[in-house]
């Protein structure tokens, strides 16, 4: 069998940790099956080298950056081929290069445009466990590339897909995927499966799980793939295809940090040129309320400055700013059409005396936008009656 | 003019260090000169990698060992790309397979078989500042290799001569090289020029200035170099091909923890298998002497237990070892094959009543081995009666 596993940083933060995930590797391999490992930089390497290019410049070159967090996954990959060989296991680490992980050339954000597994097949010929550096590629140029945060997971499932890997794990340190965070709700449940699309909405939750690039891969290309915990033996979610005619609540998901902009007594055409300009600059404006001549939407924090210049480098109308808010999204097939549950949710949130700020509807999800003080206290009531009560 | 500068890691130790060389780099570029420039990792960076792969195994795998060690000038290359770029200069850091530098497959020591150097060439062309990672390269299956301990000097010297340069500068952190370690002998006096052979036996000196390999380079490929302080304005030593005809002393080197070892009656077939062996195991023996059935040779502390190792293996015979000793070598074109400067040598060392070890000739020196109490007596006196007195 061949298994593509992918560990993040975390699990790889001490020399410890690196020879526990050498273990694990090696019990996989001695059952005889082919390894190919994908992983991330160790511990807050990424953090270590973004602080030491911050010291030489305020904008470092994105060519240069690349160059730079390139090293992290570089160093975890010859470590961790170095824990194997020590063990008497045959191992060998390769570069985006030498694995054939081609991408376009947009420094930091680069995508996958090509694999070529030449090298990773001949290496898996001559019985050798494949350590992959995450996160990285190479460009038409030969130039290294980066593929953003978080990216190895979409390294490991692009891989995958290339290889036609029979077995597709993503460790983490979590046990797998909630119907909340855990962390906010105690009696949040572990999805045993889940479907791509509710993945993508569930996977932001809490600590991250996933890098939601590596979903939508996943799902364009049908890989399925277990998120496991790298510590803790339990049973993992299985992320697939799902069946679109069942109807299933997958979780609450949040996201802290949102900021929801209002303009009063704006025309219909301002309010197009507004959102036009915002996606000019790729701001993700997710929610958005036009009503009248009065327009809300809402951005992450991160682009606030950004896209209130904009606004007022064409606009002269007054900005009115809430901060700190909350987005809380119930994730499921079709719930969004199912008016008994938006009855229920809107209810729920009512008896608990949760003001919501703005409501949106999408395929998969229903999202309001809540103070920061109400989250907690919003999710616990939606997954006792939406999650836990279905 | 087209320029290959080197900087040593103790010069790109820390953000301010890489800032204040990115501005000498940015001066001579400003006087309209192409720039190659090959850096070695940061401070203490190698050795602090090492660590990290000790922590792993014991006896790292060779070829990780290699890509794990390559990240340090990696990351320095692009540091100082990124400081080029911050103050508007184009800049492009170019890792081994990049620049084109080729080299045989011995992981640690491996050697610059060939370098392409059509991608500096281009980055030149177009008017961009390349800096190079010193101390690695690719081997024919694309591997990558480091070239032995600072042997960025080496990649300097190289590159020099693939680029067919019109200058290159060895910038480290003494001010050139001098007759004797200035630290040892206060009257020590700065090599404006110095021929090949000389600067190989004189660069151990002290703070080992350069790395041998790439003097041997430079002279087999007939390329005049510079070695200067990265950070005082000084006069360098400009190291070149010499008039053999010419007979001058080049000054006093000396070489610590030294171990001589000595066996008692003993057959001369013995003696040269021991001398065999230890040349198969890449032990460098540098005096020997074998008079009527005593052998005696020197070999450097760190070679003393493997030394040891090999002779028990195959001979009963007893082994005296003395420790702690420190060679030290007249160099100068001619030295040892004039009589009155042999005389004179032995008669500085006798009447400062330093007791000799071991004394050997050869083309270019005349070394003899003392206590580690009497080398800096010893030196003093040599480098006044032989150096000063001349």
């Amino acid at each position: 069998m061949l298994i593509v596993q992918k560990y993040g940083g975390s699990s790889l933060a001490t020399a410890e940790k690196i020879l526990y995930v050498a273990n694990k590797i090696k019990e996989n391999y001695l059952k005889g099956n082919d390894m190919v490992v994908v992983l991330s930089a160790q511990g807050d390497m990424t953090d270590i080298l973004l602080e030491k290019a911050k010291e030489i410049s305020k904008n470092p070159s994105k060519r240069e950056l690349d160059v730079l967090l390139s090293t992290g996954e570089v160093q975890s990959a010859a470590l961790m081929a170095m824990a194997l060989e020590d063990r008497g296991f045959s191992a060998v680490s390769l570069n985006a290069l030498q694995a054939g992980i081609f991408s376009t050339s947009e420094h930091g954000l680069a995508k996958i445009v090509s694999i070529n597994p030449t090298r990773i097949k001949n290496e898996l010929k001559a019985k050798k466990i494949v350590i992959i550096t995450g996160f990285q590629g190479i460009d038409e140029h030969g130039n290294i590339t980066t593929l953003g945060r978080g990216a190895s997971d979409t390294t490991a499932i692009a891989l995958a897909s290339a290889l036609v890997a029979d077995l597709c794990e993503i460790y983490t340190d979590v046990e797998g995927i909630y119907t909340a965070d855990p962390k906010q709700v105690e009696n949040a449940i572990k999805h045993k499966e889940l479907c791509y699309n509710e993945t993508l909405e569930l996977a932001q939750m809490g600590a991250s799980v996933l890098h939601s690039r590596s979903v939508e891969l996943a799902q364009k290309f049908g890989i399925d793939f277990f998120v496991k915990s790298s510590t803790i033996e339990s049973e993992p979610t299985l992320i697939k295809a799902c069946n679109l005619e069942e109807k299933i609540i997958s979780g609450i998901a949040s996201e802290k940090k949102i900021c929801k902009l209002s303009i009063t007594n704006i025309s219909g055409e301002k309010m197009l040129l507004i959102l036009q300009l915002l996606a000019m600059h790729k701001i993700s404006v997710d929610m958005a309320s036009c009503v009248a001549n009065n327009l809300s939407f809402v951005v992450h924090k991160s682009d606030l400055s950004k896209t209130l210049e904009i606004i007022n480098a064409y606009f002269s109308e007054e900005i009115l700013v809430e901060k700190n808010l909350v987005k809380i999204s119930l994730v499921g097939t079709g719930v969004a059409y199912d008016t008994e549950i938006l009855a229920l949710f809107y209810e729920t949130l009512l008896k608990e005396g949760v003001e919501i700020s703005l409501l949106s509807l999408s395929t998969i999800k229903i999202s309001v936008l809540v103070k920061k003080d109400d989250t907690k206290r919003a999710i616990k009531a939606l997954h006792k009656n939406l999650v836990e009560g279905v």
